[in-house]
Parts: structure tokens; C-alpha cells; sequence
């Protein structure tokens, strides 16, 4: 049951050379990294001088087991886990995508959108390129490989040059290298660790405390790194000067315990809480995240302005795929399956409900109606993020303005559409500010909520902001 | 990957009488009712005079799909999911049971145990009984059998009256009957409702929420509630004068959401935080559940004491199945692939962990370590409960002394051994009195805590408190 | 796919005592049985004391694997297979059937039907009994512990007196023993092996050739066997002064490589071919089985008359349960499926076709129309055994009279409705001197040609044959 | 369990073009062409404008139902079945083949082995081309595209000119055209025929019986077919002016009730069985396959020879997949699992037995033995076709000349190696001339007995017959 009023992520990463034990700890990798892709997981290893792997659809712990890891015997791996989409799920679209050349075979994951597949795919079709799937990891790898004779570093900077838009890609050689690349514009997180003296690449710094790895650094935008048993170097390809973040992963996406910036999530997350409670103050008789992912900004607001702090809607835990179709009577089945708001606590009482963003509004307005019904007081809204009124082109899944329910109505709309005695949003420099992050205007991608693209998706835009409708 | 400091619950049981959609609200109502039992999940109904049924290994939402509800078209249905042992997990015990006799059918679901279960089973199979599966429900169909000569009612009450321990039982008959049965001493939740003019069963009362049933009230210790097309008749058999509820029910088991003795659950754990607090009070930079099962008690101590509420540890919300061995490298394994403290966080902070109940203490230990690793200061834990030092008899799966922690130690040893600055428990009278529940002290069974079996489980036992070792 | 025109047999059945690898032994003994069975397979085994077992539907390759076979050590073992029945198929009914009475455990599987079950129920049920199953091993039993007072042995001789019908059982205790039982008139096969000094049941010898077993002789009608590890004792309970063994295991159930009587059943069956050769002779290019089970019939037919055998049906070895819906072009779909006719070498020729059998003839219809649509020449049909005219009340799957074609049609009518030129059975007496056995009127039922049931089935029914109708 | 004393095939195709229920009748037509191949099944259609295709690991029964047969919903169809290997098996390898390129999809199943792989495959790497399986269908797409700007037709007559080897393929067009191509020398099969008006292709006859298609031709070697909505079109591309058709199609591949060259191979294998009867007779009392595959070259020797046709080796029909190891006792194990002798039948007789074929003779040499043990007569072994020499490059999976027993010991030594009796061999000329084809020496590829390879296969050969070593 997915849940349409939360965005879906593009993917977890992770890639390790040089360890004895590199499948199973891809494995644990993606593990920590399941948060960020439910569709598939797939791990490629190098074995006896050639890439071997296995990829299926579903949880990492349903993909894999202890014999199929024993199969994956090698000290160079990476792996991927992919989001859950409707309908187009297949296999076929699994990753790591791994090919044969010459004696040599590659296997390549990544995280992200390019932007310009399209030509890129018509350009290699007219040079008689055949296509398999609809992976950008597809295309990067036909690039990489017509670029071969320039030399292997000269062909990956080369193949970067030629790619356009947010991409992280971690990639095996059967020679035993993993390369990790970050776009010039560094959308999508890429981190670099260390485990016993070996090199480790994650999407998100909670891998390496599964794995135990020691968190180094992240990658710089248009970084490219090799890592083998001689090391690891680093190649800078030519980048924005800036950054462009997606600064979702800090409101969302990302892990409590992941760090970015040198910033912890968990206390931005509640940092926004905090700014939010000084932006648009309310009395009530308690603040409550609706129901989870508001749950660190609820704490900071409840702290910033002394108001108690309770969880009001208790979880079914063992929510699964249930495919079961309602009885006559359940009217509220779609919100009660999954949440129950706790009467007796809730009951003619004045309360802020703390979300971290808004989509569709579907799933708030039923959530909110549900709460009604029990005869509560005031349901004040506060979202710990600015409307969302911009689709996202580089990889995240909230697809087309017209999905997006901010970006055809005012926040007066909205509020009564909702079913709210009040609605506020975090202002964008409050968003930015609270980040703890230095010069976070030059850092961040905010383009789903100032329409400011730091790369062009289409010929007629060159950067310039949309202008919002 | 089953938590051994975690009790174990005896099941949930639900039934229903004279709706079209029985199976499916049975369905939706062991959905609810999961958190009592994970193993194995049955649901059986009257179709065309005669009982069929289904039963699988799993979760409800694994073991039914809608072509099974279809099939188990009918108007009266009883349900049950069991809970997680290791090891003996058999399909042979699961449950609903059903039997033939005489042109009639019956199936019988329970949560609880019945103490004198041997004494029975030995007297029946003098009588030639053969026995299929160890589950007390057999015992029970075999003594209601024998007394059906006695007529219907009177078979109910006879067979009641044999029985010694904890029983909440339902039961459906071939004749279109639901009936509920509580033990006298009613030590295991069971609650009626209604839907669109039909009584309902369940263990909880957040089953009837899901359900959109109305909560009508709890059976009471001793009585038999007969459900059929004519209404309902309640029998009252003789009974304790007063009741032996199971504090647990409120301490641990229960949703949250769920109402026993007109108190909500919730409410009861905060409660039972806030008068914490007071009884053992201690200077910390933040308060924090550990991480779960302690959340409501930890703001009820955050609100009492004034001490800011954190959740500083994050779980990996993907945590399944696996059986992937941990690598080399990998020393806090068991703790990590569930938690991750959030490291900048507790960094240098001296914090107060609340947890519900210390069972055997190995995972608390080893968690306490995993914080000490980052480098924090003082860590006190607080217990919003008291010591557990015998163990159950009706039905929770804590069941030698041996494994009680609080059995073997002293507070003091308790805290030294878990590795904590300090450690307090909620007082007996603190627990009771904080339920709000009046006369509390007549109302429930809190023998784990102080020894005093209500019902005599062996015959050098009468009722006495066990001297405390 | 069912063939509808084939009789389906009451299971297989295995024992074995003594023996370090009594599961594994057992379990290729049941693979070498599977021909009467393929519905569902189990095996119990005494381990530790008390019995344990496993069953699942399916044929014994996929209800068993190696972990399961090494959780089943032991050293003595019981095993059943069943057949595939339609539509009530369901694992409640699978064998063993293993109970607990009094600190004991026993597992039975058995082969046959006992006529005056209902009988038996009904006392059984007025004492209190419930059943949980529908199938005869239950009654068995309920009947046997009832006896158990009688001491072991006389308990086992006085409820074999109680049953009336056909049965052959094994049955396992958890002391160690296995038991073999006849019934009064041996209507289903049981023999007695010996394997590295060990004593081992089946069904049939074909189970003995796999295991490398040694063939020691059948069990005589009435005989109780009990094997333990003092070695075997014999009991010979009161019996019928001759036998009724089913003449249908020498013409269509038994392998062709197992004896019964000390005749081998492929000769047997050549014998009945030659026959039938003298009895109805007929000119032809050649004759074939049409196309499995009446193959060495062929043979002998073929050998007798000196017309050359040939196979002209060709079978799809990968025929498997297919569900997919024949398109509409395919009007021979059911027939097509499984054979196909060779064109060139049917086309304009006079043929003879061998069957064992007609049971519906629905098959055979279709069959012969295929054929005719080759532009074949004549077809004249030989039967191997006599007109099935008569139900089965001793485990045999063709109930009523109303499915046996023979029992509403003449001969003449029959050949015209199955579009035959020539149609002729094997005379009873042909039937019964060919087997090879001596005396051989006094020592098989062959009650489905002439409706003589050696054990009454109804009250009205007293050994006498039933007119033909 | 795989008979390593058998040849193993390379595939089964089908296709069909302008037909509303082709996916299923491509179902069924696989179906029929099942002994081909076990390993894997796949359908490809056209579906709105684009492919899409299944597949799966396992028999065609396995792997589709109805539910996906739906989905494949469209007009024109391509099929494939793979033989069973070892160890390699893996679903990347399965067939067909899809992919995209300039908004157009094909899918390709082939049938054979292409000898000059490795240099057209690194001839399209040095271009630039990556590889993700080992298949000879991605090389032929690769080819085809890079040739796609002369045109549809010629890019195909182009491609086909670079293949050197055994080809026959089917190659479906998301424009709705179905192609067949069969290679220069016509190593194997590939036949016309016609449903309902519309055409199809299969590899053999037997997949036209079972759709109810009729049976048109076989295509003649180069030849070129394109099926679509306007009919069929004809392209001969150039050829060896003689065919090369693979004489264990006739032999061992086929099914009995195929059609080749306008022989039947029932009758063929017959006539097989006849000569070798005159080239090698000897006395005995019956003659019997061993067991399956010379049966209808045992039924032509016994007819030819007076001497009785026996079936003395009874196979147990539901051998799967068994995994279980036999017990310390069961030294006949891997011989008795499958074939059961008949005892009784054989003891002290003289036997013909007749084979089609010996590979590696061990599990011949195996059956032997456990025909010796029953103490049998003499045992004369007549093999219904020349001795293996030579490992074949066109597809048939015996690769070296070192697992050919015959390449290794003379017909005497292999007597005595298999102990028999007398061992003799079909003769080349005898072989060729009971197939009953006109001008077999110029219409067959028997390159395994005689080292003639039609198609050179590396450098140092072009055409010549290796020397017999």
C-alpha cells in the first residue's frame, strides 16, 4: 500500500573493494539503505576475474540468502536498491546492469535522472547501439564503452562530460575497481568510508554505522573516484562551483542518522521544528506528527514553544500487502488499516498537526476528516517544509504540477480543502537557515518549491526559474 | 529475529454472528488483533450447515487472500492469531480447532492456559480420548463433547467449571452460534461489541475500531455470552467476586489504542511515566524510550519532570526475516541491524532510558554498550514497571525463574551489570494506582511481580504468595 | 489432468523396523509406490521416544527433502501415499494419521475401505469421541485405544475384529514397533521384505526391488505382523478360509514388475493378452495398446496371433498439470494433448487396439474419433479383463454404477458408441485361469464384473451377488 | 536427473503471425516441442505497437498460466524452449531475446550454433558494442541492426551471410511481421505450416498436430520467410546447393510422430531397426529396448528378426527432481530410481537389447551390470546407429571426443568395457539408406560419425573430414 501523499526516492548505492567478505557487506549496506528503494535489490561481485551477480524483485532480505551470498564470493561489489513505482515494476529494470566487452564486463547502479537520455539514446541507436531496458545505467555504460579508446579514466570523465542531470553511479570493472561518480551538480548523495583500511561507498552515512565502517567524506560534485587494491584517486571533472543538493533529503528522504554537510538529519529535522514553532505559532493542547514523518519536527516544535508533545495515531505495525477489499461497513478502511487515533486522548482537544510535506493531499484530507469524526477541537496544520508546487526532473517521483495539490491551490484553499483550522508552511530562507548548513542558497536544489532548475530539462529552459503559475 | 527481552503473548481471538461479510471482518479484525500473535494466523465459519475453515503459518495478511474469504462464505465466523514461540511452531497448533461429532461441527479458539490441562487430559484418555495437537482447546471440545448429554447451555457451564487457570475462549458452532467465554478470574482480555446490529468478539477493543464496530463493554470474569440469530443470552457461572486482569495487558501487550477497565492504554502508560518520574527522579539533558515499548511512559516523564523527549534511537523500519550471518568486521551486529543511535546527538549528553520490563536483560545490555561506544555520559534507566521475579502461569511466555533477570539480582547488581549510571523501577502501588483503574489491588494478577498466584497451578500451592527468593 | 476412463487406486503404504535410515529407506519405498498414489505422501518416524512426522500434497519428490528426511531420524518408520481424487483433496486427509494417548504416540497408514465405518463413528461419537478427519485410520484409532486395556496385542486383534471391509495397515509406535494388518480376506496387497536383517512392509515388491530389499512372502488374509527389535511375531486373527484379493492390482494398479501369488504381473498381463487373442481373435495389420495400460497385453496379444505390435500413439512425456484454456481452433485439445497418433503409420490400416479396461469410455470415444479422423481403416477393440458393471466398495475410485459404461450399454451397444468396428472383453473365467494362480475362483474379488462382494456393504447385502442388471 | 548417456538437443522454436490467440497457440506449440528442451520457455507478441514477452526457468507448463497468456495478448507470436545443461543454467540466458532500437522492438529465438561467434562478437566490440549474455541471438540483433540502413530485407539477407554454422531461427517484429530463416546447409529443422489461413513455423510436425495446424513444408536451407498480415514472402539467399540436415533428428531428436525430408521417423526408426537386424543378427529369446529410446528400432529388429519384442525394464513414471541421497544400502541407486527389471521375465534368458546411441556408456555399463546380477543369459547389445567419433559444433551437446567412449575404444573393447556379450553398431551406409530419404549421402550432416564437417569450425579446417583417430 503505497502511500501517494508521500514522494518516492530515486535508489540506494553502495559499492566496496578489497574486502574478503565484500558481498555480505553490500548486503548489509543496502540493508540500512532499504529506506530508499523497496522495488528491487540486486549485488554484483567480481569472481574469478569476471562480474557475477544477482538481482530479483523485493526487499534486500527477500533477494538474497546466506547460500546466494556464498555464490558471490569476491572482494570488489557493488549493489542497488530501487523504489517502489505502480505498475511498471519489472525485474528487467533491476540494477546493478552488468555487460560483457571485450574479456572485460562491467556492472554499474546509479541514483538519479539524466536529463537528456533521450539524445543521448537517439545518438547511440543511429550508431547501432541495441537497447535491452529503459535504465539511464544502460546508456552510460554504451558511453562508456564507445569512449573506451580514449584511455579508462579519459573515457569515464568523458562519459560524465556527455551526462546531464542528477546522477550518483557507483561501478564495478571486472578488474577489480569500483568507481564512485557524482554529478557536477552533486543532486544525489554519494559518501565515501573506510572499513578495516578498505575504501566503502554508500548513498547515506547509516550504512557505514551498520556496516561499521569509519564515515570519510562526501563526494564533491563532479568527483569521480577509483578504488582498488592500490587505493583510491580522485578525478575532478568539470563542475558548478556550487552545489545543488536535494535539499528533500534532509526533509525526507534521508535517514535520522545519516549526516550530510556535516549535518545530522535527525537534528535539522528538528531544527525546522523549532524555526516553524517561531514562524506560525498557535495555542493548542498538544503537538502530534501525522503520524511519522513529522515526528523529529514535532519535537522541535513542541520544545520551541513548550506546547506537550503526544503520538496520538497508533500504528499497525504489521500493516503488509493486503489485498483484501473492505466490508460494506468500513467507510474509513483506507485510513484505519494503517492508523488509529487514540479517542480518549484526542477527544474535544485543541491540537498542531506537524507534517513534513504535503503531495497529493489525498491521503491528509481522509486523515483529517478521521480525526473530526472522533469530535476534536481545532486541527491546526503546520508543514516543516514550503509548498511543494514544482515537479522534480532529477529522479524523485512527484512527477507533473498537476499532481502537486500546492501548486493549484492557495494556502487558504488548501487549508479548507484539508479540512484545517489553520495551515503554515516553513518559509523557504527559514527551511534553508535551519539546515545548519553554511551558504545554504549556493548549496541546495529547491526547484520543487521555487521552480529554480539548476539544469536544464527541456530546450526552452536554460536555467532561468519557472516562473510560478 | 524474535526479541528475548520482550514477553510473549498468548493470541488474539475475535468472533462474529449474523453478518453477511463475517469471514472478511474476522479477517480485519485478526489484523488488529497482530501484535498478539505473529506465528500463525485460522479464521473458521458456518457454511451450509457445516464448519470449514482455513488456517496457515504467518501473518494474517500471508495466511488469507480474497479467494480464501470468498470461499469461507458464511454469516457466523471466530478467528485467531497465535503467537511466536521457537522452535515447537507447528501448523498441528494453530487454531481455530475444529472437530465433528454427531453431525455437528465445532471449532474453539483461545488465548490463555489452562493450568490443570494434565489432570484433564489424563482422566479423558482413561476415557479413551486420543489427542491430536497439545492446545488446550482440544481439552476444551473433548469435555463439552462428553458433556453434551447435560444439553447445550448446561455442557458450557459443566465444562467451564473443570477448567482451572487463564481462558478466553471463542467458539463456533455448526448451528450458527458464536460464543465467548471468560475464565473467573478473567485474566485474559475479551470484549463485545456490535456492528450494524450484530455482537462481535475480539481481545481488544482496537479491533473493533478497524471494524467500525461500537464497543458495548468487557465480558465479565466467569461469564459465557451466547451469540446466534436470536440476540444474545449471557450466562454467569460462578466466579472469583473479583477479577485477576493481567497488568501486563497494560504495561506491554495491549495497543495503545485499546480500552480495558474504562481506561485507555495509552493514557495508563503515560500515566505510569509521569508517577515515575516522581519516584525516581534524576538530572539528564533528555529522556528517551529504548526505543519502543517505552515511548508513551518516556512523555509522561518528559512532561512530569520537565526533561526535554528525544528518540535517539533510529530503527530500520525494513528489519524482516534475515538470515544472512553478520561479517567478521561486524561486532554490534545484533543491536545495529535493528537500532541506530544517532550519534550527535547523544554525544557527551547524559540521558534517561525508559523501558517497560527488563526480561532476561542480554539485549538492554548490549545496547547499553553500543551507547557507551559513542562516547555519552551518565545513563540511567528508569522501568515503568516493577521487577519481574516469577513467572507466569496463565499463558505468558516468560516461564522459568532462571530466565528473569530480576529473579536472580539486586537492583543494584541489575544496574551494574547493564552497564548504567543508575536504575529504577515503578513501585507496585506506583503501577497500580497510576492505571486509574479503581480498587486496583482486587483487580488484576500482578503475580509476576509479587508471587501471588491467584490460581494454584500445582497442588503444593493454594493460592499463597510465593515466598520472594 | 485426471484420466476419467482409469479406475484410481487407494493408496500405497511402507513400513520398516530396525533400520538407521528408516525415513530415507521409507521414503524411496513410497517413490516406488507412487503409481498408487499422487495426491499426498507422509512419513512418521519414532525419534527421542515419541513420534514425529511429516505430509504435504504432492507426489513424494516434492513433499520431502533432504533436510526434512534428516530431521526425521529414527529408526523405525511408517509411509503412505494416496490418491488423486478430485475436488476434496486436502492435507487434513493425508497419512499418517498420528495421535497421543497417555505419554504414547501412534501413526497409521492405510490402504482400503472399511464398509461399516459409519457404524463404528456412531458408537464411537455416543461415547464421546470427535473426529477430525473423514478418513478410516481415525476410527482405527479411536477403536484401538478404546481396547488398549485388553493389552496391546489383544487390543490390535480385537479391532481388527470390528472392522468390516478392505484394509491393509501399517502403523508405528513410539515404543519402537512397526505393525502390519491384513484384513479377514486380503483384498489389498501387503508384503513382507527383509533388508540387512531388518523386516520391512509395502504394498508391493516393486519397493523392495528399489531398496534392495529381499522379498519374503504376503501377508495372509487376517495376519497381524509385529516387527520390533526382537525380531517379528505373527497373530493370525479369524479369517475368511480363502481370499479376495483384488484381480484388478494384476490387470491395471500394480507395477508390472511386482508378484502377487508368486505370478509376476507383466507376464500376467502378457497371459491375458494371449487370451484374449484365442477368445477373440480378428484380422489386422497390426495392434497397439491404446496406448499405455494395455501395453503388455499387446505384447501378448500380438504374440499369440502373430500380428505385429506396434505403438502408434505417441505421448508428450512432459505432459504436466497444465490449466491454460485450449484456443478455439483446437477441437482434439483433450485428446491431442497427451497423444498423438503417427499418421503415416495408421493411415488406411486395420488395427487391433488393447485396453485394460472401460470405466466412463468418455476417453476411449474421443480416442477412436481422432483416429477415424486419420481416414484409418478398421479398429476392433480387445479388452483385457471383463465389463466393469459393478461399483467398488472396497477402495476402489469407481463409485457408482451410473460412471460404468458397461453397466448401461450391451457389448454391441458399447462398440457403437465408442465407434467401433469390433469390440470384445476377456471372459471371467479367461481372466482368472490366466493369472497363473491356482484355484484361483477361491482366491480374488472380482466383484465389479459379477457383483459378488465377499463382505456385505449394506444391511440389505449378505455375501450374495448382486443380479445383473 | 540428466542422462549423460544421451545427447542433449539445442531448442525448440515456434512463431506465428496474424492470429487473434497467439500467445497461446505459441503455448502449445512449445508444448509439443517440450522434448527439446526442459531448461527454459519464453513467448514474445506484439502488443500495441511494442514486444513483450515471459520467461522463466522450467517446463513450458511451469512457466506460463493463464493469467500470463492474457497479458500477451496480440497477433503474432515467437516461442523458445532450451535444453537442459549444467550448471549454467541461468535465466539470462533464456529465449527469446528482445530489444529495442529507434522505437522499434524485435525478439529473437534461435535454434543451433554459430560457428564464427567469437569473431563477429569482436568484430561488434571493436565497434562499440556491449554484450549481456552468451548468446548467439544477441550477436544476429547486433548484426542486424548495424545493417538495418540497407533495408528490412537486405539487412537481413546481410546478416545471414555472416553466420557461419547451424542457424534456424525465429525473429518476430513489433510491425507485426513473424521471420523463419533456416541456415545454408539446413542443419536443423525448421517446417511451415498453416492455421486458419494464417502460417506458422515450428522446428517440428508435432507442434502443427497439436495446434491443428497443417503441415505446408519444411523450408529449405537459406531460405528466408517473412509472415505478416499481406501473407508470406520467400527470400533464398545463397546456399551449399545440398543440405546438412542433422541425422539424429532422425535418430534420437525427434518426436516419433514428426515429419522430415517426408519420412515419418516412427517408421524411419523402424526401418533402422530392420537393417540392423540383417547386419547383425544373432540368436536370443526376446529383444527389448534398453529401455526407451531404441524402442521402435526394437520393435523393426524384431519384425525383421522372428525373435520376440519384450519391454523388460519398467520405469517408474513420476521420477522428478529427487535430491535425496540413497542410503548405504541401495548400491544400485542411480540405476533402480528410474528402471525396475522385470525378474521373472528375464532370469536365464538371452537378450537382445537395442540402443539408438552410447555417449559416455556409463549408465549403460550401469544397467548391464544390474542386468547381470539378476542372472540373465547372454546379453547382446545392437546399436540402431553408427558409433560416436566426433564431437559436434552445430549445437549438440557432446563436446569433446573425449567423453565419446567410441572416439576412445574399438567396438571389441567397448564390448567388453559395457560387458556384453556381442556389441555391434549400425553401419553409415545402412543408416543412410533405411532413412528412405533420396541422396541421403548429399541431404545429412553425420559429421559425429564420420568427422566430415559440413561448415568449417576453426581455421585449420575448411571442409574436410578429420582424420579418424
Amino acid at each position: 500500500m503505497i502511500d501517494y501523499d508521500k514522494p518516492r526516492e530515486a535508489c540506494g548505492i553502495f559499492g566496496i573493494c578489497g574486502h574478503p567478505e565484500a558481498a555480505p557487506i553490500t548486503y548489509f549496506g543496502l540493508y540500512a539503505l532499504q529506506h530508499r528503494g523497496q522495488e528491487s535489490a540486486g549485488i554484483s561481485v567480481v569472481k574469478d576475474g569476471t562480474i557475477v551477480g544477482h538481482k530479483g524483485m523485493g526487499l534486500v532480505s527477500d533477494v538474497f540468502d546466506m547460500d546466494l551470498l556464498k555464490l558471490l564470493a569476491g572482494g570488489c561489489a557493488v549493489g542497488h536498491v530501487r523504489y517502489s513505482t505502480t505498475g511498471s515494476s519489472v525485474l528487467t529494470n533491476a540494477q546493478p546492469f552488468m555487460v560483457r566487452h571485450r574479456n572485460k564486463s562491467y556492472a554499474v547502479a546509479h541514483n538519479g535522472n539524466i536529463v537528456n537520455a533521450h539524445v543521448l539514446k537517439n545518438e547511440l541507436e543511429e550508431a547501432g547501439s541495441i537497447f535491452q531496458t529503459t535504465m539511464d545505467s544502460e546508456i552510460f555504460l554504451h558511453l562508456f564503452v564507445k569512449n573506451l579508446s580514449l584511455g579508462f579514466e579519459q573515457a569515464l570523465v568523458e562519459t560524465v562530460s556527455r551526462l546531464q542531470g542528477a546522477f550518483s553511479i557507483v561501478m564495478l570493472t571486472s578488474r577489480g575497481e569500483v568507481i564512485g561518480i557524482k554529478d557536477p551538480y552533486g543532486f544525489r548523495p554519494l559518501c565515501l568510508g573506510k572499513l578495516n583500511g578498505n575504501y566503502v561507498l554508500a548513498s547515506e552515512t547509516c550504512a557505514f554505522d551498520l556496516v561499521e565502517a569509519e564515515f570519510v567524506r562526501e563526494l564533491d560534485p563532479g568527483e569521480i573516484v577509483i578504488i582498488s587494491a592500490d587505493g583510491i584517486k580522485s578525478i575532478q571533472t568539470p563542475h558548478a562551483g556550487h552545489s545543488a543538493f536535494c535539499i528533500f533529503e534532509f526533509i525526507y528522504f534521508a535517514r535520522p542518522d545519516s549526516i550530510f554537510f556535516d549535518q545530522n538529519v535527525y537534528l535539522t529535522r528538528k531544527a525546522h521544528g523549532r524555526r516553524l514553532a517561531e514562524e506560525a505559532p498557535v495555542d493548542a493542547d498538544f503537538v502530534m506528527p501525522f503520524p511519522d514523518s513529522g515526528t523529529y519536527a514535532a519535537i522541535g516544535y513542541s520544545e520551541a514553544s513548550g506546547i506537550p508533545f503526544e503520538m496520538g495515531m497508533i500504528r499497525n505495525h504489521y500493516v503488509g500487502r493486503t489485498f483484501i477489499q473492505p466490508t460494506q461497513s468500513m467507510r474509513d478502511f483506507g485510513v484505519r488499516i494503517k492508523l488509529n487515533p487514540v479517542h480518549k486522548l484526542l477527544k474535544g482537544k485543541d491540537i498542531i498537526i506537524i507534517e513534513d510535506s504535503i503531495i497529493r493531499g489525498t491521503t491528509i484530507k481522509t486523515r483529517v476528516k478521521a480525526l473530526r469524526q472522533l469530535g476534536i477541537g481545532k486541527v491546526h496544520m503546520r508543514v516543516a517544509g514550503p509548498p511543494h508546487r514544482f515537479p522534480c526532473h532529477y529522479g524523485i517521483d512527484f512527477s507533473t504540477r498537476g499532481e502537486l495539490i500546492a501548486a493549484k491551490k492557495t494556502v487558504e484553499e488548501l487549508k479548507d480543502y484539508l479540512g484545517l483550522d489553520s495551515l503554515h508552511y516553513l518559509s523557504i530562507p527559514g527551511l534553508l537557515e535551519s539546515t545548519g548548513v553554511e551558504h545554504p542558497e549556493s548549496n541546495f536544489c529547491k526547484a520543487c518549491f521555487d521552480g529554480c532548475y539548476p539544469v536544464a530539462f527541456d530546450d526552452s529552459l536554460t536555467k532561468e526559474c519557472l516562473e510560478i503559475g
